[in-house]
């Protein structure tokens, strides 16, 4: 069902701005695991984008994501 | 109610992809706790896959359970 | 309010699936502290075990209570 | 505004069922703190007892202060 | 945008009970940070001190505020 | 499609104030990277700044950015 695209070899990164693309990738492909046709996805992407509620939604996965990378990162210390 | 399946073992994986792998398992281990009748499970699938706002929630169930598995593994130190 | 039935002795358990069977009774007994009446709880089941989004807000909080419990047992390592 | 009433003057507690009465009741006071009149709530409390959507979400709500109670026990081990 | 009030000047507090009025201040002061208008959090307030299911996720935010005050006073132990 | 814009070269910060308004503008900075037309997000803005679900769900996000924020500062003690 899901792809075997390997696509976290780690969770360290170089730069906490690092960190929070990682942790923008790692919701995205969570999305994708559930919904594999990128052609629906592209589809839903126009409803979520204009919706606020679900901005807010896909805020709080990055920031729950990047909580995990900043502290395998001991926080870019 | 619950089946008596093992499905998962340990929390300990070999990489961080598996580690991702193993988190979308539980999330979708847990759902079929809550409604064990596969068939029903099949039919809602249809449902939540086209709905972002249940795509998004998902993804934050997947960032939850991941954040255990990544801490079990010291973050694949 | 609450029956004073004695549900969490401890928060160890012996494998990591024991601690998932722990985490959905946690989750169940939290519905039933605040809605105490069984029968209605039995009829509010067959709402929630068939709408996606009442089935993934559950594995949330199966997830967030695993993650209690993952800790408690030192990630069963 | 706030009733200065205290309510939570220890997160220590002997037992972890003690624990999950401690987080049910601190769920609770969060309430009580933005709507401070009983009637009020007693009112609305028969809303969300038969809304499984609302009761899944108190039981997040109790998972997520359980946590804090649990760490601060060290687990009660 | 923000007010330039100083609202957070140490996570340290005396009590738990005065960790819990701490969360419940940092969690007023995010919707003041995204609504400044007092006059307009003020008409607010009477929707979601009646709306059960806004009040149960704004006892979210505080449990997740405390959680991190709790930790910061290393639970008052 | 996000633009490289370097917005978060650290999580150290001089006081816990500090920390609060980072943690605000991590949540926005999510917010961008979904909806990168900075039109849309200016129109979006009038709805949930009136909407206090959205408001509760933005402070949700605030509260989980700052607390990985807190924990980098080891709470600013």
């Amino acid at each position: 069902m899901e792809t075997k695209e390997i696509y976290l070899e780690s969770l360290i990164t170089a730069t906490p701005q690092e960190g929070r693309e990682l942790a923008i990738k790692l919701a995205r492909k969570s999305i994708a695991a559930i919904q594999p046709d990128s052609d629906i996805r592209k589809n839903l992407r126009s409803d979520y984008a204009q919706d606020t509620a679900q901005l807010i939604a896909s805020s709080l996965v990055i920031a729950t994501e990047f909580h995990t990378i900043a502290m395998a990162n001991n926080y870019w210390k």
